[in-house]
């Protein structure tokens, strides 16, 4: 790996991009990974290279589909592989979910390598080797396992494909990624949109667990009732826009008049304090509807 | 190359990283430069993919400042081998610029192979053999021609490095580069910035060029009198949050009331239309200040 100093600006964005080359050269990632990193790259410059409110409530969302699904598998693709192999395996320990890999551009050498790389962290079992064309997609991009994402009821895909995303929802699983661009069809298609960096999305989540699971299943399925995809999209966008203007401002040299909050947005803040409260504190037992 | 089916939705976008894998495997362009590309692809999303008024207007001022030059140099690195060789030698051509390959990840492989590469599309004489540290950076990166890019006075840098773009602005060259990122240090110091994607860039340029060589000199120079490139920034900067905003009310099914432009976009538009008409109009002549 090229030398990155621990005191440089961007430490964490340059160690993410080595994490990738080192992954290509390693043959558990393909060069169109390398691009898929640099958009994510870009994405997260956007919204301040840190995890934002909504992409949080996403993550808790995304945490109680897991814990609550009777089948639930996690897809690892080449650049999950590369950057959080140890996390993804831990993540699926805590959430007894299956682990799977599935590749957009599919070798069997690079799911037999992705394999064992996550067995190196003591997955115990990893799927993907005997994936077969099941989506309703094209031969090589409808590959999954009959045992794994198959069947799951609930599936995690970081940074996934849009057409395979769309093909799952229609499945009438229930979809959770992560993905930084909140326009992208995969972010539009699935049902729980994180817009974080996979790094720190997958951390946070296995920081999240140890709280949830001391929740009742009513109550974790109560967080999922409250959770609208639509509004956390709409705020990624929001932030961007924000950071864009704050951008403007610099250039153009103008110095915005400092201002509170809009009553709309004191109302948005109140809502999420509710929300993260119920998350947080064991209440009363709440009713499914 | 991957396969990559004419109705995917991102046809164009798919293929121009087919393109950079390509190049990489040919041993034109650096891993680094598939980030890059990334990059790109994610800034060009949010400016809709398609070339924005301000960039078209760059793109003018720079075709201008290329047909003005006594000497145009057009520098060409493993991204731009990999996705324009043949507009690149093109380009050259018809504003009588040098081609000089110029790269941040040098080796004189790579320089020799792009040399090869854009011969191949008879281009005439392409420089970069032959460069020396004559730039004020470290050594690598401060290799150019003495008879090329440090002899020039226009330099057209698509796709350049912040560092070296600074160092050319400092040696009192004109600097046009292309960059889908406006907020890019690159971006911030070439004299003129164009935010486009590459491809569209070129083409746009090469579509102008028959129009434009029918001005005179000092309608050429009244274009460039005209341009400022703060504001082209600034624009891009809008562009890419009025598409948040549009996308975030599609989103949330929010129809925006109709309205007209404001006082300061009529204005705007109509100091636009009348450098359009200037451009295309041979009018009076025109003094230069």
């Amino acid at each position: 790996m090229t030398e990155i100093p621990k005191n440089h600006p961007r430490y964490e964005s340059l160690i993410a991009r080595e994490k990738i080359v080192s992954g290509v050269n390693r043959g558990l990632t393909s060069q169109q990974g390398l691009t898929a990193q640099g958009r994510g790259e870009a994405f997260d410059y956007l919204i301040g290279e840190k995890t934002i409110a909504s992409a949080e409530h996403a993550e808790t969302a995304a945490a109680c589909l897991l814990l609550l699904a009777e089948n639930p598998v996690i897809s690892v693709n080449g650049n999950a592989a590369a950057l959080v192999p140890k996390e993804l395996v831990e993540l699926a320990e805590l959430t007894g979910s299956k682990l799977e890999v599935n590749l957009f551009h599919r070798t069997p050498e690079r799911v037999k390598k992705i394999v064992d790389e996550l067995k190196k962290y003591d997955a115990s079992c990893v799927l993907g080797e005997n994936a077969e064309p099941l989506l309703n997609l094209d031969h090589e991009r409808a590959k999954v396992e009959r045992d794994g994402i198959f069947a799951a009821d609930v599936v995690f895909v970081p940074l996934e494909d849009g057409d395979r995303c769309k093909a799952l929802t229609e499945m009438e699983k229930l979809v959770i990624t992560v993905d930084l661009n909140p326009l992208s069809r995969t972010a539009q298609t699935a049902h729980v949109s994180i817009v974080d960096n996979l790094t720190r999305a997958i951390s946070n989540m296995i920081q999240m667990i140890p709280e949830l699971v001391l929740l009742s299943k009513n109550e974790l399925w109560e967080v999922i009732e409250q959770y609208d995809n639509k509004m956390v999209l709409a705020d990624a966008l929001e932030e961007m826009k924000e950071h864009l203007t704050e951008k403007q401002n610099e250039l153009l040299g103008i110095d915005p008049t400092p201002k509170g909050p809009t009553p709309e947005e004191v109302e948005e803040m109140e809502k999420r304090a509710e929300i993260r409260k119920r998350v947080l504190m064991r209440g009363a037992d709440l009713m499914m509807e």
